[in-house]
């Protein structure tokens, strides 16, 4: 596909995340408008609650996008999405008759606050990236049982905390926890010493089932509404601590945050990709009979307090072992019913190679190789002060879908009682 | 504290689960009235919609009552939930001048359907027994290794999933899932064989907390609102071969089913009693300024499809080694924002004799020692066609806080694809 031209023009350019061929969905606010749903086309934001209500878009017969989450789009199904992106298309091509009506409800980027674009119903974070398991398997268990006896069988998951999925920008303070150093005989509590970050896509599911269903992989991919770059920030001490037998809880729940702008599916569309061939056969349910991930480049971006924004890690969403279909099928196998917003976190993405770590755990080999900065700071976790970005992009003949920045900034622990 | 007496007889008996002292919160329905807001009382449930429709009870400018779940009234904080219960009590007490009009809602207990009391926000699972621990630690990794060394300084929890939480009296497939027997190479997909039950209380928190905020044990104790009974349905076979190294995933997300009544702290509040002393000290973010456990007598009883009713274990709450407001302090420890809607499971309440054993797992020793029925059958597991019945009351000087039943029985799989 080659880039769709439309008449702002600074979604025509190569170079812009957000072209007339993504049309990605936000919530936004201004100095004078309540944060409401928001369409990204270059370096502008559509306010779509104003262009529901010129009846310029009608997808249903009460207003859908004058809230602050984009759940109501989702509830109205696959086909309305549909309507509601050709629509979009058709309002912002070149050759668009409504261009004068629309153009007034344009608001520059630069002008507007991003907020969560849903409401999280819950999120669950799973463990499909194989480069991630082995590098983690072998640092914690040895190089032969690297890779647990079932991670080739299923995609692990495990429950996160939905109540603290946050948006892109916002500040996290650095979490206490209960942490246990190797020589000591009990644990203390205080703040994370190995505070890290997690690279992964998030799917957003967008359909609901019910208590019993078990859809299939291909009905699990209808049921995406679209994707979002994800930080999994994870306090590694807290969590080697506490993670046995039942997972890790603290180590996750302080934090984790998204991009603002929704990614759609039928914008990733020319972008699929098949997941690697299996070296064990996968059992029926998770067979999937067309291609599930995206070719999507991704980066990991640190600056410290005050300095330059450098690029630690570059790797690519088309290294995954398990498609977010392939989770969602998987997540639903027992009868467990999914709702719209819904968040499934991929895992973390690592490529074969050392630069390709999505992880300072990974990219400092749990601390025994830290990475040294253009300043010449060295790090092996976040320091305080540090803000830490993803970027990431699916690259078209002439365009790029971009998901924008997820960046979050991290603040020193609060003192303890 | 002695029985308040009521207008209503049946409250005033000695064996009913719910006198004037108790007052629990559920949500009801009939063949003409929606889904609301009601109260038992002896055999009867008041109608909370008409009450405040009449300006009985008057807690919000807005109605609060006349929707399908408790959470505005939670929304409402601890002074509103401390008048909601002064005025019930007057309301219902024996010199109630208002006993005329409060007559006419009050409905029987026999013609009404129950319904989920709150939308569950999140649901956490805690492992706070130390007997359920041990017991499932020797069977698992030897006598040796039962407990893991974090559990003496911490209640390990793990996010469990909210949207298949269940009332009492919903019916639940077996669930189907990977199983791989000890002798096999690789896993199939299939109905579970080992369908468990966990005898846990259930601790509503209804009161929120800011990302960051990091409440003490007393202010987290002041931030629930009531006990349920939780039954924590588990397949073990599915869980055995998944939960490594992320903790139980769809063993556990096919159902959890609760009691329909809330229990509240105000009714509890006789029967405080501590943990147990401690073997070694736990940190100061989770000690107890007072008793936060409560003496509740539990039984877990099976009753075969078509059969009779059969007590198979016998417990008290007042076995478990942390509280509800501990785990809810551990839980935002990290900073984790809590929901008003956030269930709490305690982790399965195993006394120390045999019989007092929360889970079938726990009873027939993994399924080495399966128990007899008084029809002659054996149970090692739960059996299609079993009803799985959770009961509880507080014992006080002539009267009972009872938490009415948890059931569920349970069906046929599904048929796989």
């Amino acid at each position: 596909m080659t880039l769709l031209t439309s008449w702002i023009e600074s979604a025509n350019s190569a170079d812009t995340d957000f072209p007339l061929n993504n049309l990605p969905y936000g919530v936004f606010s201004t100095d004078t408008l309540e944060p409401r749903c928001g369409v990204a086309i270059g370096d502008m934001v559509l306010d779509m609650a104003a262009i529901e209500a010129e009846d310029l878009i009608l997808l249903h017969f009460d207003p859908v996008f004058d809230v602050p989450y984009w759940n109501d789009v989702m509830d109205l199904g696959p086909e309305a999405w549909a309507t509601l992106r050709s629509r979009l298309i058709e309002l912002l091509s070149t050759d668009s008759p409504d261009q004068a009506k629309v153009a007034l409800h344009l608001i520059p980027m630069a002008d507007v606050r991003l907020h969560m674009p849903i409401v999280v119903s819950e999120y669950t974070d799973f463990y499909a990236g194989r480069h991630h398991a082995t590098n983690v398997g072998t640092m914690f268990r040895g190089a032969e049982n690297a890779l647990p006896p079932n991670w080739l069988h299923m995609p692990i998951g495990y429950n996160g905390r939905a109540s603290t999925v946050v948006v892109s920008g916002t500040d996290i303070h650095r979490p206490n926890g209960q942490i246990k150093p190797a020589d000591a005989d009990r644990p203390y509590f205080g703040p994370s010493e190995r505070l890290d970050i997690e690279l992964e896509l998030g799917a957003i599911v967008g359909t609901s089932t019910d208590l019993g269903d078990t859809p299939s992989v291909a009905q699990a991919d209808e049921m995406i509404f679209g994707y979002v770059l994800l930080n999994d920030w994870s306090a590694r001490d807290i969590q080697a601590w506490e993670y046995q037998p039942l997972g890790p809880f603290q180590a996750k729940a302080f934090a984790t945050s998204i991009s603002p702008w929704i990614v759609t599916k039928a914008a990733l569309e020319p972008f699929r990709t098949s997941t690697p061939e299996r070296e064990v056969d996968l059992l029926p349910y998770l067979a999937e009979p067309k291609p599930m991930l995206y070719d999507i480049n991704l980066s990991v971006i640190l600056q410290p307090d005050g300095g330059e924004q450098q690029v630690i890690a570059r790797t690519n969403y088309n290294t995954m072992y398990y498609s977010a279909p392939q989770q969602l099928a998987h997540h639903a196998s027992s009868g467990c019913a999914m709702n719209a917003g819904d968040l499934l976190g991929s895992g973390t993405i690592s490529g074969a190679q050392k630069d390709a770590r999505g992880s300072l755990l990974e990219l400092s080999w749990g601390g025994a190789e830290p990475i040294t900065l253009n300043d010449g700071t060295t790090r092996s976790f976040v320091h305080d002060g540090d803000t830490m970005i993803l970027s990431g992009h699916a690259a078209g003949d002439g365009y790029r879908i971009g998901f924008g920045a997820c960046a979050g900034t991290i603040l020193p622990a609060k003192p303890t009682a």
